[in-house]
Order: structure tokens, then C-alpha cells, then sequence
């Protein structure tokens, strides 16, 4: 019985099977799709995907992702230098470019703290993080983590430990999202959204 | 604003995000994982799909995907060459050699006869296959197509065109899924599943 493929097939579908989000039925139809595609898009994904471990690095000061340290968003003279806004992952900065409604520098934790998973505050760039505040003219620092458990705990550790050094510390706003039915808020986004409310 | 990755990033996302099966978020996410993985793995994928290209082609006799033609089923003397399954893709093949039900031989099609695609007979390998039945000593050529129009478009052709051939064309049962429910049976499957029942 031949119950995989031919060697380079399995393998290719093997190798994208272990990637996050691709089950082995989609490994399959991709690995298919590639082998009947035309050179030039397969050898585009290759090369993508060797020139990415070659080029990309972390910026030294906020460490978001880039080709060349400090990042462009660090670079720029016309972004707001005294607001670092903290995020957990380079695509939470992709996600808040995206509105549009912030103007000022960035910090990656490069994660939350998680005790399950054994990450606590220095497997995080928290010390850079402290770094930037001492030497930068920073006056506001907005702490948008995601809104679950580890992203809770970090705010909350990153709160206090940011308190005492004289600067506003903001977190960004619970609530019910926009387009959402009352109905169906779980009780506590419906709660926070409660406590949180302001003049109409 | 920085509304896209620096270049490498941007270009690994883009390259993922025209695969089959993969949207924007899930290329993002594919794209950060290979970032943070090792250098081992995201090499390994990216040499799996130049390898499939280079290796990778089909077979001269059943039309299936293979390394060195004929494949290895064709090439393989303890399989039954009086049978011939016919199938519209490589990955059919795989499906019906998990059920070790089959001995005989494939015929790769290529696909399924489809007008609205412009898909006819002559884009399809059923010259190969009417070739294999003149030549080989085949008695059953069994029609695996998919349950859809396509494929029963494809099953009531070939079945015409193989019938004046004096050999026996079979094609697979049509009715109730294993461990389905009566209940939620469309008409059609319901329907085709009283027209062939047989003694209990």
C-alpha cells in the first residue's frame, strides 16, 4: 500500500502541516497548488522564506521587527517621541498603525507574562522598556495588551511598576466593540463597559 | 504611517496570503512563526518546495504524481493490473489506498469535465486512459470521480465512451455516510441510497 507520497511531495506537505493554522488537509491542497503552479510563484515563496531568517531583525529600541535598527517608526523625526505606546507582538503595531489615531513610538514585550508557560517579566524587553523611560523625554506611556489573562497580569505588573516614575500610565479602553449586539456582550466586557462609561 | 511590514516580512506575508486556503491573518501568523523559528525549519520548507518543483512529475502510464514514471503503484508487479480505478486528482489516489480496500491499478485524470470552466474531455488524460485499455489486459475500470455535477458529468462520459469497449465499468456506491444520521440525509444522497439498497 502507498499510504504517503512520493518523497519531495510528503515532505513538502509534511513541512507545512507544522506550520500554525495549516491542518494536513490543507498541507495537502498547498503542496498540490505548488506543484501545478507556475516556477516563478513557487521559487517567490522559497526565496521569501530564506530572505526573512536573512534580513529581519529586531529594532534595538523598541524591538518591533525590521530590516535596519532603529526601525522606521523609531526613526521618524516627525512621530510624537514623548507617547511610547506597548504592545505584545510586531502585528499588535500593524493592528494600532491601522487606525490611524496614533502618532507616537512603540515598545514590543515580545509576549505577556505567563505563569503556565513559564514566561515571567525578564523573558520579556521589559528592562529596555525602563531603559527608554529613563533616558527619553517620554511623558505618556499607554499599555495595550490584550485584553485577557496574561495580558491583564502584565498591565497590571507593568502599572505598578511604571507608577512611581512620575509619568501618566493609560491602558486602553474595555468596552463593548463597535457593531456588536448588547444581547450577546459576555458579562464581563458588558461590566467593564458599565464602570467605564462616560457622558454621553 | 506604516501600514505594511518592512519589505522581507511584508513580501513572506504576501507570498502566503496567495496560497490556497490562507488569509491575510493566518499569512501573518505563518510568516511570525518562521520568523521566531529556527533556521532549520523555516530552510527546510523553503528547500521542500524547490525540491517539488525539480523533482516532482507525472506518470507516463497512470497520469499520477510521482518521482521516477512509471510510478511506484504501476511499476509494482503484486498489484491486480486487470483493474483500473479512475480519480480526478493525485490526492484521490491517496484517499482510496487508506481505505486497503484496492489492489488494482489508478488513472489520474486531471480533473473533472466542467463547461463552465471550459474543462472538455480533450483537457482531461482520457486519451491515456482509452490508450491503457487498447494495450493492457484491463477487465473492470472502476469510476472514482467526485459526488458533484462535474463528476457525474465525467462518469456518465466515460461510462458511454467505455461501454461499447466490452469491458466491466463499475462506479462507486452512492448513499449514506458511515456514522450519519437519517435525519439530516439530503434528498438527493437519501434518495440514491433507496435506489441502490440491497438485501440486509
Amino acid at each position: 500500500m502507498a499510504l504517503a507520497y512520493d518523497g519531495a511531495i510528503q515532505r513538502l506537505i509534511d513541512a507545512f502541516g507544522r506550520l500554525p493554522g495549516i491542518g494536513p488537509k490543507g498541507a495537502q491542497r498547498i503542496a498540490f497548488h505548488l506543484l501545478s503552479a507556475d516556477e516563478q510563484e513557487a521559487a517567490d515563496l522559497a526565496d521569501a522564506i530564506v530572505e526573512v531568517k536573512a534580513k529581519v531583525r529586531f529594532c534595538d529600541v523598541c524591538g518591533n521587527v525590521c530590516e535596519a535598527s532603529p526601525c522606521s517608526i523609531c526613526a521618524d523625526p516627525r512621530r510624537d517621541h514623548t507617547m511610547i505606546c506597548v504592545v505584545e507582538e510586531p502585528k499588535d503595531v500593524m493592528s494600532i498603525e491601522r487606525t490611524r489615531e496614533y502618532r507616537g513610538l512603540y515598545h514590543v514585550l515580545g509576549g505577556a507574562i505567563n505563569p503556565m508557560a513559564n514566561v515571567g517579566p525578564n523573558d520579556l524587553n521589559i528592562p529596555q522598556l525602563l531603559g527608554r523611560l529613563n533616558g527619553d523625554d517620554v511623558r505618556e506611556v499607554i499599555l495595550a495588551l490584550d485584553p485577557n489573562i496574561e495580558g491583564e497580569a502584565t498591565t497590571t505588573y507593568l502599572s505598578r511598576l511604571l507608577g512611581p516614575l512620575g509619568l501618566k500610565v493609560t491602558r486602553l479602553a474595555s468596552g463593548l466593540p463597535m457593531g456588536s449586539d448588547l444581547e450577546y456582550a459576555d458579562e464581563i466586557t458588558l461590566g467593564r463597559a458599565l464602570t467605564g462609561r462616560r457622558d454621553a
